[in-house]
């Protein structure tokens, strides 16, 4: 074979999920290894190196990658590393992720981004934003990420880590504590976990009667919140249009930055359809600076989503193929096989 | 003289202010005319035109002008139009300044933006942004303007009119009704005007003595608040903290977007010193998100105030003429002078 594949990985705080992409945004083949298995980072990069490897030569692309895309929590483009990722296993330091992969699979170029981004190039190159050179991808998930398109290109900013919409603050006074550290932020309202904090604010504050009652109100989930307000509950759909509300009015605010042709929802809760999308859509067009009303569209991803993860970091990979010159693209050649050695190896100094 | 030089024309809703300016950024003359001496358009440009011709001549450079850059209100990159400006006393419609100035100017290529986009390129160019490719301008004036630059280039948005920062809401509930329709703009308090409106809540919500109590509530200036905090009024001092906490808040939401290099600060208000960017970059490193925090410096402006808004649309005159391929740069060139009739025109035709 000698068409031309990528290589997208997406390191999520569980699985590690790759797969062979071709030109066209279809996924060869993909596999998965435990993220957490290995404590030392070196260790992980031989694992799914030799996982990688085999699928690869499973469907005998071995020799045809031409780049590999990386999307990975608090993963910078620019320098290649992650930083300070607290929901990764391996510490709280700096790991040279893309100098690690590009030496083990012998010069490849790489280049990483975090996830939400990955998934704004992903959208760009194969979903909803085809053609978009003006769009921001909202990732409604655990938390809330964002991936911001201007000029056609992701916006990094000067250090790389630009794009954090999930912190932009709704509630200025008496705004909930989110897990950064601050008050008020849009994820502790409008992400999978926001919503199930609404839904048990709601049930201790309010006496009207709800299904979510019956549940323990301490493991509610948005999961559970979704399935009562289709079965008609009536608490469970104010839940989402207070969720829409604040989202809107987020939205609004990121419309007078970047004016974008659309906004793209992706992740679990962008899921629940009209439920969300109404209110949330009513409540964007109201808070609308006048010139931007009815221009900007609320759409879905259009990507699987079983691999949106891997198309997502896949795209960066084209991108590293093509740029492999800008910085943001690792090439670090393996070290050439260390000479056999000519005398039998001297035994090891005594540690220090 | 075979220097090149191009004209950076800023028109204001009462004055209109156009200069030579050579490669360095040094405005050789400029002059200006009052934007509002005739009601139509068309007279208008020939003044302009007129007035700007005599300048060329004056300084013996008619024929060395190599691009138009203009920076007027709601002034649209993309299409060379100014669209429904109501400070400008054309009417609310669309008027085609970019193609009219450039066949007035025998096909000059001519490019438009709005003042805050002017602005931000002028420091970009010759200002306090040298060197910079992610950053955020905000005019600090009678409104609240921005101009925003992601690598190297004006964000302009889908539809050309991105980077509407005065207008992200600050106050969701009970906020400030603002001059856009909407309430809680940061506009309504973090402008010269949003000032004054502070010290009018204050002085009436408050008991205590101030130096600000002698004048007519009604009549106090940004100007006057200053004066007063200079002199050491105590109630004078904290409208100007209130003022930069907001501000601060703000910008750190901005950055949250952006990750820029610099927030730069240009208008009346931002010359108010310490007063303002004490509590400013104070409330600014509290409100960001931990991974910016010590990242992103506020400064000054470094244009002088006269020559800044001609710089800035002098900035774009360049791009015109560099990129006279791109749709946003018009260049058209005035029609042929009419040939003689050979014969007499036939009457008209009378109306249908």
């Amino acid at each position: 074979m000698s068409k031309p594949y990528v290589l997208g990985i997406d390191i999520g705080g569980t699985n590690t999920v790759f797969g062979i992409v071709d030109a066209r945004g279809h996924v060869v083949a993909s596999d998965s290894i435990k993220t957490r298995k290995h404590s030392n980072f070196d260790d992980y990069i031989d694992e799914l190196h030799t996982e990688v490897i085999r699928l690869l030569k499973s469907n005998d692309v071995e020799n045809e990658i031409q780049g590999i895309g990386i999307g990975a929590p608090n993963a910078n483009y620019y320098t290649g590393e992650i930083q300070n990722a607290p929901n990764l296993p391996w510490g709280n330091g700096i790991l040279p992720l893309a100098e690690k992969v590009s030496m083990a699979f012998n010069g490849t170029p790489v280049a990483v981004t975090n996830d939400a981004n990955a998934a704004a190039l992903g959208e760009m190159t194969y979903g909803a934003a085809r053609g978009m050179k003006d769009f921001i991808m909202i990732t409604l998930g655990t938390g809330v990420g964002s991936g911001i398109v201007v000029n056609g290109q992701l916006v990094y900013g000067h250090d790389g880590f630009a794009g954090e919409l999930g912190h932009v603050v709704m509630k200025r006074n008496n705004g909930r504590v989110c897990g950064c550290g601050r008050t008020g932020c849009l994820e502790a309202y409008c992400s999978a976990t926001g919503v199930a904090r609404t839904a048990r604010e709601f049930l201790e504050i309010r006496t009207d009667p709800s299904t979510l009652r019956n549940l323990e109100i301490e493991n509610i989930t948005s999961k559970d919140v979704y399935d009562a307000a289709v079965a008609g509950d009536k608490l469970a759909k104010e839940i989402f249009e207070y969720t829409g509300k604040i989202l809107g009015e987020a939205f609004a605010d990121m419309v007078a930055f970047s004016s974008p042709q659309a906004i793209v929802l992706f992740g679990g809760l962008a899921k629940s359809g009209d439920l969300l999308l109404r209110p949330l859509r009513e409540s964007f067009e109201k808070s609308l600076f006048p010139i931007f009303r009815g221009k900007t569209k609320i759409i879905l991803s259009e990507l699987k989503e079983s691999d949106a993860a891997v198309l997502g970091a896949s795209a960066l990979g084209w991108e590293a193929k093509f740029r492999v010159e800008t910085p943001a693209v690792f090439s670090t050649p393996a070290p050439a096989a260390a000479p056999a050695p000519a005398a039998p190896a001297a035994p090891e100094a005594p540690e220090a």
